[in-house]
């Protein structure tokens, strides 16, 4: 039997000691576990910005408790409305492109804005709640994306597509499905090989890692047959936002009729029409340029990338299995 | 004035002295400049294996001072000849893929095989050659090209494209040209970031590194709009073997119709009919999962790949621009 990963489940890396937030540091994963003690929403933020939280769902309640924090800052209930509001403002501004952190913090908002009472006690259930549903919504998606797995599938991956994605492969091992996964290394900041390789390999799923440059070689040699990634956000007319890399993969996908999944757990972002209207991440160049001690080169650093619905086989949410065709 | 890059020229990083061959550990630049110093063709075979020397053309040369050293070792011809045998099967067999390393040393066997006198001077005489003939066809290759840049340009380039490229980067300034370069850092030996974009910006071109899963997104936002890459053996139907990654450059180029050239240099393999018949080599993927410190994962590690004719744009030599429908 094998452990259960670290990353199935957010309560294992973002947790409350006291009055603090404790996070583990997805950045050292898995060679180290180290905890980031955040004392003030202002260390939630930065350690959110510095990627110590990783995937747009753990990011969003990682937030919320930077809310709490805030929230329990101060004992006037005027006082804490009109902090929690300018707390908020200043976590999604962080990490413009992911829709979860926006949307759970506008509900967390909404929530204290027309309850009454105590509001870190009202955001203190509400992320209770979030964290529930989004393990529920996990565990659904997982099952649902089953239905698309067959035996002697070889899934390609890349960046970490949440417990989605672990929690897909764990019932296809209960099942006894014969499958392997092609993690990429998912740079600059290989989420790819510390999350998602290791815990697949931690669960026994044989996991194969690549540079993000082999994956069409991949397709074009019948390496890799199928694909599941996650989406940051999703807008109306299917548009992916989704860890850079993203859309190459779903060209060359598309090139080499490979299938290519969104694992898209809770759906698209009602309030976003199109790929246009989503807001790319710039990142610090030095995060690129960072190792490589170059003298007068310069670097971009888009932190994610659209893909457009054309270049989707399905989309795949807690509820159903739904074909680009008809999104 | 800016200073000419170590590797507009072969000699600057490959050279006898005395007994030895020395070789700059290109794995090593432009950080360090630290020598390797071979004593036989042991040690040569050892450092090209390695990756001590980098593109196609160059380790073509370098296995050639392999021979040299091998020839050196020996005082009658006839254990020459066999040595040289023996000694070219070794070097050959060390990377499979290129096209140069095979046709060099079996012109170098032929040579001697067929000229009388000492091995070692025949080989001696045909290095030299071969040195100014690669630095002349790098030359006119980058000449040519030169007649593809437009104003405004941003070219991408992928791993490190030879001299050729250096040399369309320093044609294009003497003339003025405004144009811009993005390098790929070209995982997992990174030779786009510390070959190329220290070459270009050591000669004061505006360059940009990207990691290499930031392509097809630099294509879809226009900031690149050609693509200049070499290959490390053409075959007779057109298809390229070069750098692991260049096919998915290349499908993402045509998905968004950004012309795709191929720095030819001396043209095809007339020996190899189709991409089907090219040899890719598999590398050790302990190069793929060095840094990464996982248990129980996998890797791969095709150093190469191969793409069609299909998706090449023109192929530049040193001849003349060959569109791909003529090649």
């Amino acid at each position: 039997m094998n452990a259960e990963p670290l990353l199935l489940k957010l309560e294992n890396t973002v947790f409350l000691r006291g009055d603090t937030l404790v996070i583990i540091d997805r950045r050292l994963l898995p060679l180290d576990i180290k905890e980031i003690v955040c004392s003030n929403s202002d260390d939630v933020a930065n350690a959110i910005k510095a990627m110590a939280v990783q995937g747009a769902g753990d990011i969003a309640i990682c937030a919320g408790y930077g809310l709490l924090l805030a929230a329990r800052s101060s004992y006037s209930r005027s006082a804490q409305l009109s902090l929690l509001q300018e707390t908020a403002r200043k976590l999604i501004a962080v990490r413009p492109t992911g829709f979860h952190l926006q949307r759970f913090l506008e509900k967390i908002l909404d929530n204290v804005n027309n309850q009454e009472g105590d509001c870190a006690e009202i955001i203190a259930n509400l992320l209770s709640d979030a964290q529930s549903k989004q393990d529920a919504i996990s565990q659904k998606t997982g099952r649902n994306a089953l239905g698309l797995l067959e035996n002697g599938d070889t899934l390609l991956t890349h960046c970490f597509a949440g417990a989605g994605l672990l929690y897909l492969c764990k019932y296809a091992q209960q099942e006894g499905r014969d499958f392997k996964v092609i993690c990429t290394e998912t740079r600059p900041y290989l989420q790819g090989a510390r999350l998602t390789a290791s815990s697949l390999a931690a669960i026994g799923v044989d996991t194969t890692l690549i540079t993000d440059n082999m994956v069409a070689h991949c397709f074009a040699t019948g390496r890799a047959n199928k694909v599941f990634v996650a989406a940051d956000r999703i807008a109306l007319d299917g548009s992916v936002a989704n860890k850079i890399g993203t859309l190459g993969i779903a060209i060359s996908a598309k090139h080499f009729a490979i299938p290519f999944y969104i694992l898209a757990y809770g759906g698209p972002d009602r309030k976003t029409a199109s790929g246009r209207d989503i807001v790319i991440e710039e990142r610090d160049p030095v995060e690129v340029l960072a190792g490589h001690s170059l003298s007068g080169v310069k670097a971009l650093y888009p932190a994610f990338d659209i893909t457009p619905r054309s270049l989707v086989t399905a989309y795949i949410t807690s509820k159903a299995i739904i074909p680009s065709a008809d999104f």
